[in-house]
């Protein structure tokens, strides 16, 4: 039996990893790159079968980075997973509260740690590569007033202990990854639609797009809008829909918006997560 | 004559500054904040007149921080300014190209000089505070393996040389920016509003809402949505339309948006920045 191939971004003990080993639950190989976008790289070369980003934070946002990359490169979105986010304040074994000047963290872990930090006005927050590297940095130095914010995991890997747990303010606090592969798949079970688009420039031009998924009883999740670098206050609009891209209505409700797009294209057709 | 007393987030030489001095050309007391959100406090307290945030950049796309403090706060947009952003690479004077090791900037700033940095995979890219903030750490240092990425303003007031010139990729890269007060302000000049809603948790939502500005014939600018921190996958739609609050198809559109909407609140009413 073939093993899959598949990559994420930043260290072991990340929450990309995490996703990548809940969402291909046996059969993996692990692939670790350092940028975002080497992942797209790799699908592109067939160095990897999969790959996983992560698109969405219900508490902070848009990844936008992700979303750019998506619309640059050739690569399709194939399935989606949900993942709870815990953050802890990570230190080496030994460290008390009180012994903390510095904490390193992605600027995200900082965002979603904001209230807890603003108990420690003093500390010094580092923003860093991302959480799980925020780890391994405070396990090289070896001194005990460096923090990390990173996961449970991270803490494991690197051998530092928990000093406050779960400090994330929103414990409902997820984010969302997408699984990306070279070809786009529609199978009978995709139920989710990712296109991105780019409207003419004139007045009333998104509703006049919109339009066509409200015409023909398509739900519309999410809209996500991005600036085209080349041309201020215009925007490229993500959108994700309910459907299949095999259907009728689906085919006729995208023939009509590629008419009323100056931009359009298919990011992929998956299933949608349900816990 | 009375000073006008206004606040920006960041240090002398940042960006933001000189957009404050664009907008209000005299007779202006610019105070420095730390925090986007110390501007908030300070127009509720009355400690300023007015404020100025980023909110939106041509290339890298919306502050997403400033939108969600519009969000909590109290405060009224009055006015916005847009400035074409210049980055440059800064160091000690008599460092070269070569001595650079370190590069210190906001990660937006990296983001924005991401094809220049490209060339020298060799350098550290440290994210710290702000652009102006970089320089300053550089000039502290004295250490010539240091760059920053920051304006020409920065360069002026921690005597740096500039290493090399305009390194963002994007030469029509522009910040917009928000200008701030306590009161709701509807002049006759008003031409564009800002409005942020949640849709309710049905089918088709979103575009129910939005159908109200194409049948009252309200060109719709811009689209943002924000996650609603507690309600996983749900958002808040950041809209900006055209259009004076005083004028009667805009007071009907907005009486049935908010009937179509869970949430909804006027950000403000100003005039659009035109070049």
């Amino acid at each position: 039996m073939n093993m899959i191939k598949a990559g994420f971004q930043g260290v072991s003990g990340s929450f990309s990893e995490e996703a990548l080993f809940s969402y291909f639950s046996s059969n993996l190989k692990a692939v670790a790159f350092p940028e975002f976008e080497d992942i797209m790289f790799a699908i592109r070369e067939g160095h990897i079968d999969y790959g996983i980003l992560p698109v969405e934070n219900s508490s902070t946002g848009a990844i936008t980075q992700v979303y750019d990359l998506l619309n640059q490169h050739e690569a399709y979105i194939t399935g989606e997973i949900c993942l709870k986010v815990k953050q802890h304040l990570l230190a080496l074994p030994g460290a008390g509260i009180e012994d903390i000047k510095e904490v390193y963290s992605h600027p995200q872990g900082f965002e979603q740690s904001r209230p807890f930090l603003k108990q420690y006005p003093s500390w010094k927050l580092i923003p860093y590569y991302n959480t799980a590297k925020s780890a391994e940095l405070v396990k090289e130095s070896q001194s005990k007033s460096m923090g990390a914010i990173a996961s449970g995991k991270a803490a494991e890997l690197y051998e530092l202990s928990i000093l406050r747990e779960s400090i994330n303010y929103n414990t409902l606090n997820t984010t969302r990854f997408i699984i990306l592969s070279k070809e786009l798949k529609v199978g009978e079970e995709c139920n989710k639609i990712s296109i991105v688009l780019s409207t003419k420039h004139i007045a009333g031009s998104l509703y006049n797009v919109l339009r066509h998924f409200a015409e023909n009883k398509i739900n519309m999740l999410k809209i996500e809008s991005r600036p085209i670098p080349d041309k201020p206050w215009e925007y490229f609009f993500y959108v994700d829909i309910e459907g299949n891209l095999a259907d009728d209505t689906i085919q006729l409700a995208i023939e009509n918006i590629k008419k009323d797009s100056e931009y359009f294209k298919i990011l992929g057709n998956y299933r949608k997560f349900e816990e």
